[in-house]
C-alpha cells in the first residue's frame, strides 16, 4: 500500500488552519495555511468599476497574485524588478478573479470593484487552490462590511488540487514535492453545492485516462467539502447569509 | 431539438482544411482552416536551447501565438505596441507548448529547440485548439526534415472545444458567437490512443455538473479523433514513423 | 547584357497579384502579392480621432507593420515578446502612414480614423513598398463603404523600390537576394498624376551619383505606373470616384 | 507637557518584537514588528557576484524591497504590475544595501552575493528603518550557516527615525500619523559603535535648523542603542561573532 | 598639513559661473559651471497640476535630471535606451524637487505645475548640488515672468556637498577624484537664512563620528552661503524680490 | 522677388560655427550651431564590437539622437520617462549611423566600435543634418587619436535639408518656422566628392515633380560643399589624411 511522503492517505488533505483579520488595514483579510504553504490574502473594496463596466449598475471583481521572493527553495527574481509579470503569474491571477465570480452577483455589489490580493509568503505546492480557498474568506468578510440589501456571495468555492503520482496512484492536495514528481496535476474549483467551476487538468509531458481522471475527480470533490467547512467556520455569522435571497433580505 | 447557429448537429465539427508548406521559408508549416477560423502554424527548429537545458542532451519545443489585429471583428491593438503580452496570449502559448511536449521524446531531438508559431489569421472561436492541432502538423514536417535515427513524435495530438449552451445543452467546437453565449466552455488536448493531455473547464460565471462534463467529454473524444485523421492525411508518409520504436529505426 | 536572378529585365516587375476581402471583419482588406512577398493589408475605420485631433472636424490614418517570425529565412523574435517595436518597424509605419495621408482628404472622412495594418505573412523583398501599394487598395474599399458626400481619396498611390546593383546597373523592384547586394537602395511613393510623395534612397555603406539617381527614378516611374493599372482593376467601380470634385458629387 | 498620539514619551521607541527563522526556505528570515508595522526580512545566499566583481574574491550585499498592496490604509497597485519601481522603492532598496555593506567585510564572505529582501507586510511608519533593523539579523543568521574562517560581520546596524513634530518637538520613531504631519523626518543608521553610517534628513516643504538636529541625533543614538540589545538577543550565540578578529579564528 | 589635488583649502569652492538665459525657448534657463561640472538647468512653467492637486488651488513644482552619456570619463548608456530610468537618477530628481518646494509658496502660484530639467553636460563631482543650486536660478527667473500678486519665492536656496576624505579630514565641494575616495559624503541643501531643508550623509562603506558630522556641517553652511551671495548676483533685479510678503506685494 | 522669414537668399545657408573639444571627457566632441540650432556631438570609442561582427576583424560606427526637453519652445516629455524611444528618435539615429559609416572602412578600425552621441541643446529645424555635419567632426577627431596606419575615414560626410516652400519655390537649410509651413522636405548627405549617401524626401501631406527635386538637389549639393569647407578647417590638420591611401601611409 502506497505510503505518501508525509505519511498522508491518497485522499487526505494537509492540515488547514485559517487567521481572519491577520492585517489591520484591508476590508477583508486572512493567513491561509495549508500544510507549510502559507498565503496572505486580502479583499479591498473600491467605489469604482473598470471603463468596460462604468455606468451598467454592476461590479466586478479581480485578483493579483504574487510570490515573494524567497518563499521557495532556491530565490526567485521579483517580477517588479524584471519590469513584467510572467505567464504563471498571469494565468493564476486570471483563474482566482475567475473563480470568485462564479459565486458573486455581480449586480447586487454595485459599481464597485473587489480588488483580490494573494501573496505567498511560503510555498510547498497548491499555492493557486490555498488562494482561492483563502480569497472567498476574505472577500465574504469584506463584503459583509457592505450595506447592501442582499449578500452578494452567492455559494461557497474552494479549491485544491489531485493528480497522479509516479506509482499511478490518484492522490489529493499535492504538496510540493508529490507535485514535482507527478505524471498528472489537476486543480479543481468547486462550490458548496458540488458544482465545477473550474478544472485544469495538465499531463506534465504526460497523459491521463478517463479512468484515472474520474479517480481524480472523486478525491477531489470529497477534499474541497472539507475545506468549505473550514471556511463556514471561518465566517461565523456570515455563513448565514451565504446565497441569501430576496426575500431573505426583506 | 436543438439547431445550432450554423446548423450543425451537437456532435459535428466545422468543416476543417490543410494546407501544408503554406509558406516558403519554415521548416514546417501549414495554414489551417476550421470553420471560419484560419491560423498560419510555422515550425522552426533551432540548434541551440535555453539556458536551462543546455548540456543535457535534450531539446525543448515551445510555442509564440499572436493574432492580427484584425483577425476579430473589431480591431485588437497590437501586443507590439503595448510593449507587452497579454495574460490570454501567454496562457495560450504555454497551453500549446505544453501540449506538444508531451508527444515529442525530447531526448530524440537532440539539442534542439523547436519554435512554434501560431499567428491567427482570422478568428471565429476556437484559435487555440485549431492552433494545437495545426501546429502538430507543422512540427511533424518539420522533425521529418531532420536527420535522427528515430523518430521523436511518440503519437498524434489534436485539440478541440466542448461547451454547455444556453439551452444546457452540450455541443463540440464552439463558434465564436457560441462561445460567447456558452455557460461553460472546455478545452480538451488529446492523443491518438484516446488519453487526455490537457483539459481546461471553464464555468464563464456560471458551474457545471459531473453530469455535464461526462457529456463534454464523450463529444469531446470523437471529434478529435476524427481531427487525428485529417492529420494522418496531411502530413502522408511522416504518419508511419508517429510513435516509431528503436527496433523499427534500425 | 545583365541577367537578373529571376531573369528579369533591369525594368521589370515581378509578378503581382492582388485578393481584395480577403478576410471577412474588416472594412478592407487586400492579400498582395509580388514575387515570393506576401502582405496582408486590413483597414479598419473608427470613429474618433486622436486626442491632437479632437474637435477640428477632420479625420486621420495612421498605419502599423509587422512580419510574422517565419516571414523571413531564418527566425525573428516577436516585437511583442521583446516588447517593444524595433526602428526599422516605426520608420516602416510612419512611411507608410504619411504616404497615404498625401492622397486622402482627411477633412472628407469627418473624425475617423483610419487604421491600415499591414502583416507581412512571407519576406523576398519589397515589403514595404508593397504594403503601401496592397494598403491604398484596402484603404480605398474600407472607404467605398462610408456615407461621405465626396469620396476622400485624392490619386492613387503606389511603391516599388529602385536599386543600383553590383554591376552598377540601375534595376526595378529587388528581391531580397538582390537588395542584399545592392549598392543603393530606393524606396519610391508616387501619385497617379506622376508626382512623388516620399523618396528615400540609402547608399548601404556606398555612395551613388546624380546620374544614376536620375536612371533609378525613370525606372520607378514606369514600374508606379504599372502598379496603378493593377489598383484600378482591383478596386473596379470605386475607380471612378479617385479624385472625386465636390461637383461631381452633386 | 507633550503626549504624543499613543502616549509614548519623546524618546520612546514603540514596542518591538523579533521571530527569528519565521519562514523554512531562506538561509535566514526574520519578521520584525516595530509597533503596527511588520516586515519579513530574508537573506539568501547566492554563489556568485555581479560581473563587475567578478575575480576578485570579494563577495557583495545587494537588497530589495516591496510593500502587500493592502500593507497601508488604502490599496497600493504592483510595482509588478505597472512594470517598473517607483523612485521611493529604489530610494529605500538602495539605502538598505549600503547600509549592511557598511558592516560586511565583503573580502570574507568570498565571491558570494547575499540577497536581502524586506517585504512589508504591513505599514504603520519606519519600514525601511524597521527593515534595515530586521534585515542585519536575518543576513547575520544567515552568515553563521556559511563556512569561513573569519566573521564577516564588523559590528551591529541598526535604524530608526527621528523627527520635529507640528508642536516643534524633537520625537523618537514616529508612526504613520506622526510622520504624516512631521516638519522634519530624518532617518538614522548607526552601528553598535555609535558611529554614524547614514542620516537622510527631509524638510517636509520645511526646513529645520542645527540646534533642531542636534535634538534629533541625541534622541536617535538612544534609540538605536536599545534597538541594538533587541538583535543581541535575536542572534544568540551569534554575538560572540560580531567583530571576531583573526586571532580569535584561529 | 592637506594639498587638496587640485590645490584648494579645505574649506574652499571650485570656482562657480552661472550663465543666465543660456537657452533661448524656457521660460528660464542656466548654464551652471562648478569646477568641471557643467549643468544646464531649465525652468517651464505648464499651467496645468497633477491629478492629485487639481482644482485646490495651488501649484506644484518637479524636477528631472539626466546626464548625457559622455558627461563622465566612460560612456553610461542612455536611461532611454535601456529603457527605465536607474535608482541614481531617480534619488536625485526627487531630491531637487523636494528641496525646491521648501522655498516656494505652492499656494501663490496657483494651479501650475514648474519642470525644473537639470541636464548634465560634463560631470566632475557634485552634479546634484549643481543642479540644485542652478534650479533655484532658473526657477527664479521663470516665476519673475509670471503675473502674480506675491512673488512666491520665500527665501534662497543652494546646495554643496561635504566629506571626509581618506587622511580623516573634513572637506568641502568634492570633484570626482576626492569624491571617489572619500570615506564619508554629504549633501546638504540650506536657505539664504540657514536652516537645513535637505541633508544626506553616507559612509562609504565606512562610518563617521558625530564629531566629523559637526566638522562637516561647519564647513557646508559656509560654503552655502557663499552660493547664494553667486545667486543673488545672477537673479540681479529679482533678489529684491525673494520673500517677498503680502503688504510689499501692495 | 522672395524674402525668406530671416532675410536669407533661397540658396543661403544659415551662420555654422563649430566649437571643436568642447567637453574634455570623450575622445572627439563638438558644439555645432546651425542658425539657432545647436547640437553637442561626441564620439567614444570602445574596444568592442556588437556580437553580430564578432571576431571578423572590422569595427561598427553607431549613433544615438536626444532632444534636450526644453530644446523645443514647449516642452518634450524626456524618453527615459516614457520609457522608450519614440519612432522620429529611432529615424533619425539610424540615419546618423548608416551615415557616418558610408565614409569610414569599418576594416581599418579593428575590432572596435565608436559610439556617436548627438544631444541636442536648442531646436530651430536641421537637427539631424546638423547632428550628422557634426558628427563627422567629432568622429574623426576621435580617430584621429586612433594608432591605425590607414586613416579609416574616406571621405568627408555633411548634411543639409532643402524644400519647397508655400510660394512654390526651392529653398535651402529650412529653419523651424520654415519647416513647418513647408510643402516639401528633404533631408541629403553627401560627401567631399559630391556622390550622395542618402536622400530623404518627403511631401508633407503634398506631392512634388521631378522638376521641383532637381531645384532642390542643386541647391543641397551647393550648401554641403559650404559645410565640407567648414569642417576641414575645423579638423585641421587631420585634412590631410582624409582618405589616405594604404601607400601614403608606408
Amino acid at each position: 500500500m502506497m505510503i505518501r511522503i508525509d505519511n498522508r492517505q491518497a485522499d487526505e488533505l494537509r492540515p488547514v488552519e485559517v487567521e481572519t483579520d491577520y492585517l489591520i488595514h484591508p476590508e477583508g483579510s486572512v493567513l491561509i495555511t495549508v500544510g507549510q504553504t502559507k498565503v496572505i490574502c486580502t479583499a479591498t473594496i473600491e467605489s469604482r468599476v473598470p471603463s468596460f463596466l462604468r455606468g451598467q449598475g454592476k461590479g466586478w471583481v479581480t485578483a493579483e497574485y504574487s510570490m515573494l521572493p524567497r518563499a521557495t527553495g532556491s530565490r526567485n527574481q521579483r517580477e517588479a524588478t524584471r519590469g513584467k509579470l510572467g505567464g504563471r503569474t498571469m494565468e493564476i491571477q486570471r483563474l482566482i478573479g475567475r473563480s470568485l465570480r462564479a459565486v458573486v452577483d455581480l449586480e447586487k455589489i454595485g459599481e464597485r470593484t473587489l480588488w483580490i490580493d494573494c501573496d505567498v509568503i511560503q510555498a510547498d505546492g497548491g499555492t493557486r487552490t490555498a488562494s482561492i480557498t483563502g480569497a472567498f474568506i476574505a472577500m465574504t468578510i469584506a463584503l459583509g462590511k457592505l450595506d447592501v440589501p442582499v449578500f452578494p456571495v452567492t455559494d461557497y468555492l474552494a479549491a485544491t488540487s489531485v493528480g497522479i503520482n509516479s506509482s499511478k496512484q490518484a492522490i489529493l492536495d499535492l504538496n510540493y514535492e508529490e507535485d514535482s514528481t507527478a505524471a498528472v496535476d489537476m486543480n479543481l474549483v468547486m462550490t458548496g453545492s458540488g458544482e465545477f467551476v473550474e478544472m485544469q487538468g495538465t499531463g506534465e509531458e504526460a497523459t491521463f485516462s478517463r479512468k484515472e481522471l474520474n479517480e481524480m475527480l472523486d478525491l477531489g470533490e470529497a477534499g474541497i467539502q472539507q475545506l468549505i467547512k473550514i471556511q463556514q467556520q471561518a465566517i461565523g455569522e456570515l455563513s448565514s447569509r451565504i446565497g441569501e435571497k430576496v426575500e431573505s433580505a426583506l
